[in-house]
């Protein structure tokens, strides 16, 4: 973890943009409800799929140590990697 | 509606990416969960913030006229207008 007083480190905020959605083929019952109910207002899509996005603020003391940190939390927590394809930039 | 007979028109497939976040001051309980869970696991996030996407294909006459249908669709179905902000952006 990161040393918050060790005066040889310098944290720096990082902002990260996580874009988290299903692996091409894997079924997306969300989006097939939203085509249709698009369709029934008029709206006629050829395609619809949807992706959650999470921007996260944290200290990191380089962009590398940063990217391995987002890198953990969607392994870990945000992104099942079984189902799903996730894409990180680091903002700032 | 579009009309497919109508040989003056040329249909076009469009591509429209949406962004639908909560508006600046309300309580987003989602966000909340996923950043307590990631302090559980060692990650000490400032802040987290959590969108929807979609990503949406459909034939237009004209770029306004598949904006216009977008920001139709967005304020009848996809977005809540008093909670929600939305971003659409043409991409094809």
């Amino acid at each position: 973890m990161f040393n918050y007083y060790d005066p040889t480190v310098t944290a720096m905020l990082y902002r990260a943009e996580i874009t988290i959605k299903l692996k091409n083929g894997m079924l997306d019952p969300e989006a097939t409800t939203i085509k249709n109910a698009l369709k029934h207002l008029g709206y006629e899509c050829q395609s619809v799929k949807q992706a959650a996005t999470y921007e996260l603020e944290f200290t990191a003391d380089s962009r590398e140590n940063a990217t391995d940190l987002v890198n953990g939390m969607c392994q870990r927590l945000l992104a099942n990697p079984i189902i799903h394809d996730y894409d990180v930039r680091i903002t700032k």
